[in-house]
């Protein structure tokens, strides 16, 4: 847990989604955009802005767990297409896009960033959308690396 | 070298680029487009379309490429954010775009993607540029993975 000390998620980002689970580097969070299933995971590491930021260690682990989240969010969603990106233009703070792209989608095939203005998931889409990963973390070990 | 066999860098992408080098996963390329520093990996497989295709070695390679080209890039060009992608709506061939972004550049903060028409190099931006990269293959071992 130590290496989590200072880590505080960016303003924008804790605004912009909902919490889905902790990952043993991330946290694993849903973006509040029904337009597409769109997910973030961000290490919980101070001061990280570029991928080279992050230790050997905690690289691996970072390739694992978008691994995991994508065949995920792939089983779960059967997009035609996975974007994965950290872009940081805007919020600094080290994150991960992981978004499943659809041919009917209302961007496709743009990429999605200020495309369109988010619209917020009704409270019940959100619950059915956040129980598709009840059992998402167990695949995990819970402890922090 | 038998397991590129069947890989063939897609026309849309061979199009865009200038290749630099073939890193020992990778076919690491410059776009030819001179508004950003804008690179792209091609992992030299065939049939990849997204990342969870790749086998946990050739994805340990990537994150190794990956790390290893964005280091480099950030050394060369010295800009304000890198961004890492992998999109893949148009080009399904797995490619990863590794984009220098300057906060005066044409599109910041907004992605590069469908903003503004690609301008080609002149030759003699393309040769400085690509001379930059001379010696990065070094780095690497020369087998492929």
């Amino acid at each position: 847990m130590t290496k989590e000390k200072g880590f505080l998620l960016n303003k924008k980002i804790l605004n912009d989604t909902k919490l889905i689970c902790d990952l043993p580097l991330c946290k694993f969070l849903l973006m509040n955009d029904s337009n597409y299933p769109w997910f973030v995971l961000v290490p919980k590491r101070p001061n990280i802005i570029e991928l080279f930021d992050l230790s050997e260690e905690e690289r691996n682990q970072l390739d694992n767990e978008i691994y995991e989240v994508s065949k995920y969010i792939n089983d779960s969603f059967k997009p035609d297409k996975i974007n994965i990106a950290s872009l940081g233009n805007i919020v600094s703070q080290f994150h991960i896009h992981v978004i499943a792209r659809f041919s009917n989608d209302k961007a496709w095939p743009e990429a999605v960033w200020g495309k369109f203005p988010s619209k917020n998931y009704k409270p019940s889409e959100l619950k059915i959308i956040l129980n598709k990963f009840r059992n998402f973390s167990k695949k995990f070990k819970i402890n922090s690396i």
